[in-house]
């Protein structure tokens, strides 16, 4: 099969190579001359034959808005775009609405697997119609794992970026319970072997799980993590995936935890602390001389 | 009426005084020789008429617990500890048990109001039996406030500790509630004058307070709280709740976020978060170097 | 000074009757013949002189929205809407820039204050440019407790709105704190008179406030709240509160906490608890057997 | 090696079928005549030659207390119990002070694995000093898994049981974060086929784990969960993670939450939510009707 692929960076190169691997033609475009092989969208599309599929690997926001409008202006009806860097599912459906008078398909496509995608294969999950799914088959079973699995249309076009979305929060989730049993541990002053405690638990236990292993295999480098920093940037979906859950009523509260702790883990100081110590100072002997001064502002008793 | 006050502190020290000024005779004892009015706790003993009251405003663990056991050893059958301090309503229960052989009684107290009690009087929350509480009536009525109200007879020995306890809980609650709006405020470069915001709720609207007067007497001092820093040490009382919704499975939620915040409020850096940045640096493109130099350390896929 | 009021219910009506026992002049427009003064907006619009002041206290989204838009045809440049409603303040700015080209102006106020508003007077909270507050000044006094307090001219447009989400937030939070410890108490089988408790804490605590008053009669007349069900509808501005923190990366663990309750009672069964219930399900010996039969469904070990 | 085994129900007696299959000599002991090989301690200890092993796996509490307060009379100096139940760490701590006069050596020993464990073998986690724990190597390497992994010597007496918790806390919080994904993909009416999803996460994703295995399989059983009620019970591990957070100052919030949720889920209704409910009638207009009947409990403005 031959396609476009706009975007060939960490993620859209890797998968580019994938595709070829598995035998598929891919006609790339970057920003950076020294890995593409068109110099424009216009050069990409005219190297396509309609119906043309061209796939999406750039940044969310206005990267990505931007190269839907242009390749909207350059596609014919019937051809397809394949969305798959981290749109919101709300975007996706103006994005399909938004081509719907000139004929052009939409998919949203949620990939996970990062750098071990192109050697592992990629976790897929597509959302759109039917028939549009059923075209780019081949291209998603070029990038699911070989053994099989990694793969689902979630829904209609939003569905794909949706579930990611929910993985990813997911994710958060995991990740902080790990984090919290590790500084339970690391506090208590009972448990000797920290480390040792974490490679015990890869096997044969109810937590054993790919998030176990990378952590195991992080304190086997540096056993308390002494090398790092507590500090933790989120990626913009743990933030939507509480927002989606605040809009549908759906109680999230360990992956809004997690979601918080990476918040407070970015601040010099917190102002709300700041308010908890302002206020046990007030209820000290200062505030009954500062009274004194300005009976008016006594508090009520 | 005449009674013992052991602990002439802050909070001791002004109750006793408060109580003077409605007509009790107070014979107090401090470690501090400028404030007492015995050397020992023999000597106080000795200074009352049986049956006595004897009050405990000591700080909670080992100093309480030291005082009650001598007392068991001066008091007559028919005396009354009333502990006012901080105890766990546990521990109030293996108090009075240890002292009924002996005949002596046992109330405790949970004590409301600070620095500012001698003055507006103080919040009374008592736990024990009827008899025993009629008997002290005459002191709790001297303590609590001219105008009425802030008294409780709120069960069997523990009681008082435990709606104490669950005051201070609600308390963390609140403040927290507070912080939380005050840091949005801040944060989010829309309101020009936070201060006049608190302010101006005092009056009129559903989260008027007294933490409310204080929270806006701390602004009108420093607007931004630039003088301080956001760290709050916790005082035992609110870990106690936590703990004790645990034991009784009550969700407390907002209580807990309190308690939470107060501990991270106390760290230089978060053990939990070196992990969540540990992972993440695992997901990166290092990662796959290492597993390259190891593939028997490669996480499953 | 005269000024038009859109929406007579139980809020607008009362401020209205608040407004003309203060002496302003109010000309008022409800789609309830019984209670309006004209029978349209454009009869309302034509019932004021240049420069106008018509103040909205309609239902939020569409009826706010499709008033507004109905005033832009029908004010001139120099008149002045206030949205007194439950705007959200990002719309307060779409709004004020819609206005703009027409130079009609505007200002957004958060009313707090409820039933008890028309007697006790309401919390005002202001959004807008300078002069347009000075000049709805004697409106906002005559809104205010006539003891003076109430009021605050938070910041640009959507900062009144702003601060009343805030406010609400805030309020979600306090709530949620005397909510758990009520639970606490009644669960730990220790206190007898949890009413007497909390009406108790009215005086000389550090949680004593308007909530606590309200909950102390709401004791009074329903001693466990047995003719109450334990649910509650969320407003909106609970939600838009966690949503502006998500957005302004504030951790807002305890406001969330309650709005996370709300939600969660509001369920008939918890979807997220038969997923618990599932995994447990899984850990016992029914696994067993379905993976016998199944052995290439066998979970990893 | 010989050793007694004291309960020999789901667990104790899988534990006991696979040490024989490893060539291990077991005496079991249960109070249930047809499992057992002896009918009583006493006839256990005099099955075995000193120095004895005695693994005892009995439900926490009194009976596994009774078990080594009768055991204490039985064994000599030199012999050695591994506690292999769910035990307090603080309570190993007890355990191994009393039997210290005696000679009596201990060890705690966390055991996950579950059912499964016969034939996949056990995770093992001691705590104890290191010559007991190297006397029972042979014991521990047959429990593991063939393959290796699943062992670790965690620290002193109670470190065992420690981390075993720990662990459960952590599955307590990655369980909920499967949950609240599930019920945000089940609520927002944008996925069609949530049990694919489930399945097509468990290759090529971060969140890839047991857990992830088991709810897929689960999903297949039953698509909706329809089959089940939101109704999850707490073993005491979760409870106790939360409760040594607090005692170490530790925030746990996403463990906390996981813990909140299954207390919700088994309450009819919420207490707390009675409280909302409750307040938020008061600020209707029922509430301005009881004042006016009774000023002198209006609440104040």
């Amino acid at each position: 099969m031959k396609l476009g692929m706009v975007g060939l960076g960490k993620m859209g190169g890797n998968m580019a190579a994938r595709l070829r691997e598995k035998g598929h033609e891919v006609v790339g475009f970057d920003f950076d001359p020294e890995v593409r092989d068109v110099a424009s969208l216009a050069e990409l599309v005219q190297a396509l034959e309609a119906p043309r599929i061209v796939w999406l690997m750039v940044p969310a926001g206005e990267p990505t808005l931007g190269a839907i409008a242009e390749l909207s202006e350059l596609l014919d009806a019937g051809d397809l775009i394949i969305e798959g860097g981290n749109s919101h599912y709300v975007q996706d459906r103006k994005n399909a609405d938004g081509l719907k008078d000139r004929g052009i398909r939409y998919l949203d496509v949620g990939v996970s697997g990062g750098v071990w995608g192109r050697q592992n294969g990629y976790g897929i999950m597509v959302g759109g119609a039917a028939q549009d799914v059923e075209r780019a088959k081949p291209v998603f079973d070029a990038l699911t794992p070989d053994e099989g699995g990694g793969y689902v249309h979630a829904g209609g076009v939003g569905a794909g970026h949706f579930v990611k979305m929910v993985h990813n929060g997911i994710e958060y989730g995991m990740m902080q319970a790990f984090a919290e049993g590790f500084e339970l541990m690391a506090a208590a002053d009972i448990v000797d072997d920290v480390p040792g405690t974490f490679e015990s638990w890869r096997e044969g236990t109810v937590v054993r799980s790919w998030l176990l292993d990378l952590l195991s295999r992080a304190l086997e480098e540096d056993p308390d993590l002494d090398g790092l920093r507590g500090y933790a940037q989120d990626s913009g979906e743990g933030r939507w995936t509480v927002q989606a859950a605040v809009d549908h009523a759906v109680p999230a509260p360990a992956i809004t935890a997690a979601l918080y702790a990476r918040f407070a883990s970015r601040q010099e100081d917190s102002p709300a602390m700041k308010v908890i110590a302002a206020l046990r100072n007030q209820f000290g002997g200062h505030a009954v001389t500062r009274t004194t001064d300005d009976p008016a502002r006594t508090p009520r008793s």
